[in-house]
């Protein structure tokens, strides 16, 4: 279901995911707001790879990530019963956000490509949070 | 966006919505899943209608409805600019559950027909929790 | 991703898929309209392994599958980064319709049990079509 | 449900939406996705006002509207029940596309702004289409 790899020369996670009725609207093709859905699970298996899960980094350490902007650029569009490579790719790290590259792709094609930046912030106060080291040190190695 | 009112000789309450590409799917329709999020709709404007927000009922009582059972039946479909009526009435009203008769239709004709049966717990333990007085009270007199 | 196999002493399909923030809502669990997505992914699946693609049965037949009922019963919350078992089980294939039982659990608890009844439609008039011969035989031998 | 006004010194549209279980997660807030589903059905109503239906636009004219670019900003969160206001403002008419910026607002404070760049596309080819001149004076009048 994922894999990470050397893409260009950087460290990238892909996730690969099918397209279901779900995700597509009546032009026939996937809808502009699903992509987001796409881009978030291959960011999250991407931290699970690296040992992390959101439900533990809120349960045991009261962290959230959140997110404080997104660029996307729709290219071409996904379809019905599609397999679609979601690409993770991260750009930067903070001291409280992550910044990533993600692109969604078909038989090698790039569909949409973005950029999110999230950030990592409390989750009783919503106010940002530095990074725990260890998952800095995880990501600095990653993926 | 919304009314109550006396309908087939019960009481009922009536919300009407639009649908969005958001809702439809590459047949060209409204998703099937979509229906369960106007029939949730229309039942929280009947609950704010009779004075009650869920976000109080969570914040202040530590009181969830969460939904035991849905029976849902699908006659036509709905399509995009579609300008729906949803309709709630309660069928009946237990020590900790509401069970509610829903419909979907346009321009009289029922889309959809649904039963739900919505449970009141308590939003730590998830475990059952009898229906607050005031809320009761109001239900039984509504919408 | 998925795995056929004989259960309780009946043919049925599994997909296993995972619990991503989209799928959850403000009480912390999967929004209870979603548990049908989870299923129609089971559906999709199995009939993808069976050798039918929902896109071809569309462009090669103009053959489109709608839902005509649910039945849902929801006994416990999935919750974020869960992995859940969706199986698929087919109770009975009429002229033009199948009828299938689903259940989702999450180690081996079920959380949801599910009666879905499914019409093989003209994707263009919208009225019933019987479901091809290939698919059909397909379907008695399956899962 | 919705309202034209000079905001601003400019033209714009705005479109009040509520906040249901359905578009929040198990952060307790909006999804970031489901922003996008908000700014397009202010730009589906502010179409609507303008006397076009999409449906309308793909059945007579064969025309689609088509996201091409998303920039969105999150400032704050939007939580459940909260009644918001989604501004469309136009920014630029192009020969084939139309750029909006956007806004989210709760009792005034910006939540989050979007820039979005919609192409005007033919519905069975997905190549460009120039904004049929009936179109294009509406919006240059508009809202």
């Amino acid at each position: 279901m994922s894999a990470s790899s050397r893409h260009g020369g950087a460290d990238s996670f892909r996730l690969y995911v099918r397209v279901y009725y779900e995700d597509t609207d009546a032009g026939g093709v996937v809808y502009y707001a699903n992509y987001l859905k796409y881009l978030e699970r291959a960011r999250t298996e991407w931290l699970r790879r690296a040992g992390f899960e959101q439900r533990d980094l809120v349960g045991q350490l009261n962290l959230l990530f959140t997110v404080r902007s997104v660029v996307v650029d729709y290219r071409a569009p996904a379809r019905l019963d599609d397999r679609l490579e979601v690409e993770a790719q991260i750009l930067r790290i903070g001291r409280a956000s992550i910044e990533f590259a993600q692109a969604v792709r078909r038989d090698g094609v790039e569909l949409c490509s973005a950029r999110v930046r999230v950030a990592s912030i409390d989750a009783e106060t919503f106010r940002p949070r530095a990074l725990p080291a260890e998952l800095r040190q995880c990501l600095e190695r990653s993926p």
